[in-house]
């Protein structure tokens, strides 16, 4: 099989990474509350000549959406596109017969298997009048039955069909709340938890909430994954950005951070949030706890919210590196809910689950004052609620077979299975770099 | 059982959309370019004494979400929630002991049971282990195994974890297309078919697509479903509102629609779409033919992008009413891609099928040129795609069991079995209201 890899095309990423960079949009927006019933009771010129409205053109749409790039899927996608096409309606036409897509982290479309047991309860959530069945048993391991009992009975009618509450479905946060708190040794809470369609829209929720005009900034970390860039764009904010220094293994210095936010502050930006993806994407650096105490207490000082994308964080491929969650940092050096405004991000894609499609994924929000809370809740709300399969996966990735269940040594294997393949494959790459 | 029903509290309801219009939020954007890259390399004034930002409050959030109001889960339901958690730890201490949630449409909360077919092939496809297995045969139908291998053989790498596609897995959106087209008599394109997470994510795109500041508006019905005032507020645009006739059957006259136009541009609105919802909501009107033509004339004459919501379209519960999409009235009046931008939307979560957690839904784009297009995709490519079960389900939706088929009775029978039940409860409530 002759195969054509992208994502291969690495100067034509960067390229794109800069414009990224180049093109983040900024907007000043002043607030006006202009009333709808002032439209509503007033048709002024009800008689007026109608004048025909411009057609709808690339120059008359948002142009904070024109400026927003992301290279992710963007141009080198579509040629792959194309070329796929081509090779389907003339196979033969180019020296090779197959498109690997390697441009974005998408385990499963190159062939990674899913965890059986969190398949199985999925299939049986999806269709719960199976349960009852004899043939079920020998179909479905019996922790996945029990699993998928457990989940039904914490919706209410056991209706997965229905909308849930819009943080989610109030049983399923118990559950990663508790995974949280197994993980992190500080107690979480279900109510701080946002079940979400991936970890995505839980990152536009959030700079939604924060950015006002393009005075706003948000500090994102150089190399970046490009949502932030997209996301600040969309919002019309300004990304003011912090490089990671690649001569120590992509670091991240607060001297650095501090720097670029005191330029930012000098230029009229108001700063109000700090990024920090750990483990790293693309970079795939493990902070050290202390770094991460620094980065806590620097936010503290700055009133920064500290948006900790810690997707990632079943990746970690050296024994001598391990990961610690903002969060735990933060309670480890005692500071509470009044401290720090933090807001973690967790997805079912990433780690050794690898289920992109699903669509599954939370954020926890801590340090906010309640006002500020309804206001979240309020934004989540307008969209109902996230995918109830995708829901139940952010639970069972947060609380996956335990010692002694039936599927504990085949969950185990399969999950150390993917994670060997993936660390051979990471070290792999270094040497290629190197 | 002693029940409290959330939903019929009509007065507070209906101050609470009075209030949506009162607040629909307007700001002035005007867009200045702010290069990043002036952050990055001139930090001006890195030795600067730090100050301490201002903590997030609710006074420094992004004021387009301050005046956002959402009332399908706004207070009422905060008020249940309450209730429901003084019942549970205080058993007794209410006049009632269980509280029924009538605030939105959720069928399968209230007891619908789910369309069994269609739950058949999302466990399959969940699991697909499972449909080489004996067993399986025994549990599930045919046809539901079939369709699985179907959907899996359009899937690449039958990966249903896998990320697709941003607009949707092409073969889902054949079937789409070919839905649609059986529905219509008028060719459909998969390459116009978006799949999103539920009809309101369509929306919101198409929203941040069309409002560049508060002077461009957006025309809406009302009544309207709170989803478009939400919307219009988030991204900052006008709502311009146009009134349902009560006394003809909550018509839409192109009259009404005209003066509000002239209103809107006399104060110097931009207005660029007019949102439509046939079948209605929450006023269950059936536009007819004629009318619907009217409508379509006037968009094209005034250079307005026709937004249809259509997700009620299985939703018509007297004989002599019928649904024709817009599309379809729009292509028999002999207007094609040049005449018309016209955007139809459609979900799972309505209908018979009622599957509002699974968030399924996509939007048929027409009508807008190739440049716009592409920026509609790479704002769907930000979220990277939707889930895949609500993919699927979209797909079902509009390609369910055919005579022949094993499972084509028993669907009937359970579709035919809600969509009676609704039209009796329909019939019950407009006496009622009478």
């Amino acid at each position: 099989m002759r195969r054509f890899v992208i994502g291969r095309g690495r100067n034509f990423l960067n390229r794109s990474h800069q414009q990224n960079l180049l093109s983040s949009s900024s907007s000043h927006c002043q607030s006006r509350f202009l009333s709808s019933t002032s439209v509503i009771d007033s048709p002024s010129s009800s008689s007026m000549a109608p004048t025909s409205s411009p057609a709808i053109t690339v120059d008359s749409l948002n142009p904070k959406v024109l400026k927003c790039e992301y290279a992710v899927r963007g141009e080198i996608v579509s040629i792959a596109q194309r070329l796929q096409q081509e090779l389907q309606t003339n196979p033969g036409s180019h020296s090779f017969d197959e498109i690997l897509y390697c441009n974005i982290g998408n385990p499963q479309s190159l062939g990674q298997q899913p965890i059986t047991f969190f398949r199985e309860v999925l299939a049986l959530c999806d269709h719960p009048s199976i349960l009852d069945r004899s043939e079920t048993q020998g179909l479905f391991s019996a922790d996945s039955i029990e699993r998928a009992w457990q989940i039904l009975d914490q919706i209410p009618g056991r209706a997965t069909g229905a909308y849930s509450h819009s943080q989610g479905i109030k049983g399923l946060r118990d559950t990663i709340a508790a995974g949280i708190e197994a993980r992190d040794g500080f107690p979480a809470d279900p109510n701080d938890i946002f079940l979400t369609d991936g970890a995505s829209p839980a990152v536009h929720m959030m700079m939604q909430l924060l950015i006002r005009s393009e005075n706003d900034g948000i500090l994102c970390p150089i190399p970046q994954y490009p949502l932030y860039s997209a996301s600040i764009a969309l919002h019309g904010g300004t990304l003011v950005p912090y490089y990671l220094d690649e001569a120590t293994g992509w670091g991240l210095e607060t001297s650095e951070v501090k720097k670029q936010l005191e330029a930012a502050k000098a230029k009229g930006i108001t700063v109000r949030a700090l990024v920090v993806i750990n483990p790293g994407n693309p970079t795939g650096q493990v902070l050290a706890e202390e770094n991460q105490r620094a980065i806590v207490d620097f936010c503290k000082k700055e009133g920064l919210v500290l948006l900790a994308d810690e997707v990632y964080q079943e990746n970690v491929y050296v024994p001598e590196k391990k990961f610690h969650s903002f969060k735990k940092v933060s309670r480890s050096m005692g500071y509470g809910e009044k401290d720090i405004s933090l807001v973690s991000f967790q997805s079912v894609s990433k780690g050794y689950y690898g289920e992109c499609g699903k669509r599954g994924g939370y954020m926890e929000v801590t340090g906010f004052s309640a006002e500020v809370r309804e206001q979240i809740y309020k934004v989540a709300s307008v969209n109902l609620c996230s995918n109830i399969s995708g829901q139940i996966l952010a639970s069972l990735v947060m609380s996956p077979p335990k010692v002694g269940d039936e599927s504990y040594e085949s969950y185990c294997a399969e999950r150390d299975g993917i994670l060997s393949s993936l660390a051979r494959r990471a070290k792999a790459n270094i040497g290629r770099c190197i």
